[in-house]
């Protein structure tokens, strides 16, 4: 950047208010501006309401270079953001005849319409149109008294898609340098662990610079550099990694992956193996999120969800006397779900898990003892976990899979998997 | 509300504004505060930089009568939001020592512990301090200057548990009269048609009140009513559900659930059902999303996730030759694998997905075309989709666990199942 531009995110929509939706375009905007090196420095959210939108838009121009509005662009709200944004920067919104005519020749199709949608053709005059290819609500950008305004419709998968497509070409002109950041993935280690041990060094740092961020069930340390380009980014951060490599080792799950199981596909591609799961308290959790990373389908052969003792019996063949002799959550039972799973679909690794994710318990374990497994044609271990009874079923199960993914990692790359 | 409180939520923390992290605490904290009648106005997001949070309190000091912030309260930002907080209201922080001694013993068991951990028990003088049971980091509340502040750290289930716990019961006393809301669930209907339907009755409405909001894969319509006596509000909102539900009727799929599958649980309880399912495109997801709701493991006895031809015939025993013949995403294969799944598992409902999630395709269907199936001792129903190759691979997945669950709604309600 030639210079900083501050940049605001003003999100318009009553719904963000009451809570029925989160404000994930803020967020999926701001990751997608860090990354070009714009600085995100206020998120606001207002409801669908002219007197305090326009509060907001005078706060925002006073602190802001770039404002960037999602939501108020749909029928629903009678485009209230562009009504107030042009008034606040003395536009008039003019109609624009491409959006008018596609509107247009969109009811042709038959689909549902109704008379309001056309205002969506209304526009600031001598603005940047954004052609929505994913919606029917255009966005828009003008600059004026020294400001650049743009303006997104609110639907995430809207909002995202135009930001990508039309946005980030539009905001490059704002920048010279380049910013270049990484993510380390860190498993075991608590955030402020991470922190105290990197604290004096990141505390010296200005460029490049290292923070740590904690994740539901794991943490982060971000290591970004900016320079002329991004070959010299690069080059700055490459010792700064190796260094945090070096520190915190196999707690290190990889570097700009968002989750272990995107970790594991690269590994299982690389070693040309697949497996499969049995699980029972995470019930379809750990193959969902396996399942969710596109080309999962080569390594993730498939899986059972064995929730009841009948169905762990039924579809795996496990002794129901065993059941009752250790109970199904038990150490025994994990492993003979890890083992069968592995046998019954031809599978290079298996993985079980059973545990008690809450809120109810079983009369002999804590909520939150969970117990996982992972068998190979040589060997099977099992690790018991005590997540703590105060934990949410969610967080149990999530914490349950990451396990999981992280001894297939472990097993992966040779480290030991307990 | 003897007058109206003005509510702003003041979230703190540069891993927002990098979009490392949604703001889910603002949106957990606005549902309830809706819900006990209390009106948020705004959100903001700012950094951990003192100036510009500094200013961030101006600007909610002017508007807002009550001003919460979330995070900014660790060790890892030196208790920014504190210090700025009080300052801001020319408030001194002191050692609380009961939070100080809690410290003190917590180090004693030998967790993971930094030196700047203890910061935490300083606190603004003469507030109401907010122990937190689910982590280190108290929050408290204080008034000064005819507002009302309340801080509360950012980890999400620690902010969650303490607005539940200990700022709800604080708030009481800012209300007189009560607020009731209900959210009727919508499938099959696009936000932008509900909103038409009633948009004439809705203008016309002001207490009780009615708002149609999207959401990912459905929508709803949220009556709210004020009264007296929450039995009142109740009263006045009987003929608005009852109106609502005449005029959309099956489209209706519950009353304040969160999801479809939230009321599949209720229907199978009713009905003494339990099903099955068996997964290829969704790939765990349905059962994943079911086992999420508590108690759920007396409904579903488990489920395949057949990802591959070769799991299809392993686990479900269907014939490779179907398959060749007809393709894994067929009608054919659909029906069988509901079936199957119902015969192998012994339950009452057998359900089945197969399709393309994209993003790549078969070189056959189109993304987005899933087939979905339901079984039942009597007879089998399956439905064919289009959702258009430019949705997402985990829009696809989710919309085609809507259609299966709205299935087993309409089969366990009578209605025509397709």
């Amino acid at each position: 950047m030639s210079k900083a531009y501050d940049t605001e995110i003003l999100s318009v929509g009553t719904e963000l208010l009451l809570g029925h939706v989160t404000n994930t375009d803020a967020r999926d905007i701001s990751e997608m501006l860090s990354k070009i090196g714009v600085n995100v420095r206020y998120h606001t959210v207002v409801g669908d309401n002219p007197q305090r939108l326009e509060d907001c838009v005078k706060v925002a121009k006073e602190r802001a270079d770039i404002i960037i509005t999602t939501g108020g662009l749909g029928p629903t709200c009678d485009d209230l953001t562009k009504q107030i944004l042009a008034r606040a920067f003395g536009l008039e919104l003019v109609r624009n005849e491409a959006e008018y005519q596609g509107l247009y020749e969109y009811i042709q199709t038959g689909r549902m319409f109704t008379p309001n949608n056309f205002q969506q053709a209304m526009l600031p005059e001598g603005c940047t149109v954004f052609h929505n290819e994913w919606g029917t609500a255009p966005g828009c950008a003008f600059e004026k008294d020294g400001k650049t305004v743009i303006m997104l419709p609110g639907p995430p998968k809207e909002c995202n898609a135009m930001f990508r497509a039309c946005v980030i070409p539009y905001l490059q002109k704002f920048a010279d340098g380049e910013i270049v950041s990484h993510s380390l993935r860190i498993f075991g280690l608590g955030e402020s662990t991470v922190d105290q041990m990197f604290r004096d060094e990141m505390n010296a740092m200005t460029n490049p610079s290292m923070a740590p961020y904690a994740k539901e069930c794991d943490c982060l340390l971000q290591v970004t550099a900016k320079a002329e380009t991004r070959e010299e980014a690069e080059e700055m951060l490459k010792p700064v990694i190796a260094h945090v490599r070096e520190k915190l080792g196999e707690f290190v799950y990889g570097m700009d992956v968002e989750c272990v199981e995107e970790a594991v596909i690269g590994l299982l591609r690389e070693k040309h193996m697949r497996f499969s799961a049995a699980e029972s308290c995470t019930g379809g959790d750990i193959a969902g999120r396996f399942t969710e990373i596109p080309g999962a389908s080569e390594f993730f052969l498939g899986g059972v969800v064995t929730y009841t003792n009948e169905a762990k019996a039924r579809l795996l063949g496990i002794d129901p006397a065993l059941i009752e002799e250790k109970g199904a959550v038990s150490f025994e039972v994990a492993k003979e779900m890890a083992e069968r799973v592995r046998t019954l679909m031809g599978s290079d690794i298996g993985v079980g898990v059973t545990g008690l994710a809450g809120p109810d318990g079983d009369g002999v374990h804590e909520v939150g003892t969970v117990f996982v497994s992972l068998a190979t044609a040589e060997q099977t271990w099992v690790k018991e976990l005590h997540m703590g009874a105060f934990r949410t079923r969610s967080f149990i199960r999530r914490m349950a899979g990451n396990h999981v993914y992280d001894m297939m990692r472990r097993y992966l790359t040779g480290l030991n998997v307990l």
